[in-house]
């Protein structure tokens, strides 16, 4: 227990992992709704559309309407996911957003071939054009990413091995091109990780990078997610992707989007009432919960939300 | 990591726990469908139906016929509850359950005025005429229980050592009725407990009792029930009551029952994904979870029966 962090950091992804997946009816104006009470929680660090084909995903096709109309609170970085250089120059355009680059990779060979048609070395060499287009925009890049990094609906389980051997890679490509990166995330994207999993993942990363920031980014596909989060707090990892209410996933089984984040204010509960700070509002992010689930008009998996904090409770007890 | 026990034992409380909090409308036959199917899933503890006022808690009118429907596996011992003499001896008149004696304290003085008019020192008198009971019609009392270990939400944290003091004393009228007791279980009734403060406690009996098994009763009301299980495994725990398909909760705001129990399926997955055995036929679970849900009409807590397991996907991808 000794290595728990003192505080955490938790990055929002809510509007963007969940309106992605939801259908393309939400009007506008209530994702930008979202977006501004989430800015009142004390979040730092939020992620809220994605430039991606308006075809492919057309809930995602306002992507530059929720930038134009939400409303920035200083000290909060908003940013955007894109995922090729259409992307990029459309969340260029905007003039409202953090450009963060970063050195993506994913550690399943399979699911790379398979979603991007590159090998993992092809992965690596697209990479590399993608540092120098950052480096002519002047976008800097601080994060390595390394996704399925606990195991592939395709490719079965990933050694530990195989991400340590990326994270090597990553931090050659980053010398090569006079990166210094300042964190490592690992993503379960496909909900593999248990919490045994993620403390020999982190565990191996930590020897060979003992002063490396660590971020995890956890689906709770399985109902693992915050026991995984628990396990990463154990192995001293301070930081965190999450999404509030647990947007992104869905409690209906008939509901494709079952994958959701781990929840942000189940996590944000679990790390304040084990005493790690989060610098966040609870009961700010519950009732942002409670929009987010009559934004997208189903329930949504966050469980706090249900079960109410204790604050309330434990001051009329006194 | 190094205290996670090689193999857990899980009792099944779903049928007990989740059909008590349902309507009166189910029928019979399909709560004895579910106690039957669950009977071929290699669980060896199973608590089926609770014998207490039909007029406060129509759905469990039915206790005596329940009982009587289904068809009991050689090897699995199902039992009933009760919480006074008249259910004891509705129990005993069944013919066909184990009969189970236990010691069961509140470690919330409040909780226990307020739901039992007696205080903890009168809840202690009163066990010991309960035992006297147990010794008449010979029913083994081998169960020191422990209820709302972490948090009360009348009379807030629990500290461990109210809890050391009640274990303490539950020994004591043990020993005064010379009864070797095999195992403490301590409840987490209204969700206050995080992992932290399950490893706080369990650790301080452990400490004291060395070799005294452990159970664990966790609710998932807040998102935090896998994750505290997954303390208690670091902490050596081997015995876990859970409900299939997360019984006893709903992911539907408007219901007030999103107080399950830990989910047995999304449970047994984690163990058995560690390495740690179960004895249960995962895939014969999620059937379960899934006639669970269909039986109740409405969406059931349990993630591992919508993100599926991952036995198939691992053979595939070899």
């Amino acid at each position: 227990m000794s290595d728990m962090p003192k505080s955490v950091r938790i990055n929002e992804e809510g509007p963007r992992e969940g309106f992605q997946i939801e259908s393309a009816a939400i009007p506008t104006a209530r994702k930008v709704e979202l977006i501004d009470a989430l800015s009142e929680t004390g979040l730092r660090h939020m992620q809220i559309v994605s430039f991606v084909n308006p075809k492919r995903v057309p809930s995602m096709a306002d992507a530059e309407q929720v930038v134009a109309g939400f409303k920035p609170k200083p000290g909060v970085d908003y940013t955007g996911l894109w995922l090729n250089e259409k992307g990029l120059e459309r969340a260029r355009t905007t003039g409202k957003l953090a450009l963060e680059g970063k050195i993506s990779i994913y550690a399943s060979e399979k699911f790379s071939t398979r979603n991007n048609n590159r090998t993992t070395a092809q992965e690596f060499e697209y990479a590399r054009r993608v540092l120098d287009r950052y480096k002519e925009y002047g976008i800097p890049v601080e994060r390595g990413s390394i996704a399925s990094a606990f195991g592939c609906n395709f490719q079965g389980d990933i050694p530990t091995s195989t991400v340590l051997d990326i994270v090597r890679r990553i931090f050659e490509i980053a010398e090569e091109n006079a990166i210094v990166l300042k964190e490592i995330s690992l993503a379960d994207t496909m909900a593999w990780a248990t919490p045994l999993s993620i403390k020999r993942t982190v565990g191996a990363i930590r020897e060979k990078y003992p002063d490396m920031r660590l971020n995890l980014h956890l689906h709770d596909t399985r109902g693992m997610g915050i026991a995984n989060a628990y396990a990463g707090l154990e192995m001293g990892v301070d930081m965190f992707d999450a999404c509030v209410a647990g947007l992104g996933g869905c409690p209906f089984a008939g509901h494709k989007g079952a994958a959701g984040n781990v929840c942000t204010e189940d996590l944000a509960f679990m790390c304040e009432e084990m005493g790690i700070k989060t610098g966040l509002d609870l009961e700010r992010l519950l009732d942002c919960a409670r929009l987010a689930e009559d934004i997208v008009g189903h329930p949504l998996p966050g469980s706090v939300k249900f079960g109410g904090s204790l604050g309330k409770l434990r001051a009329a007890a006194q």
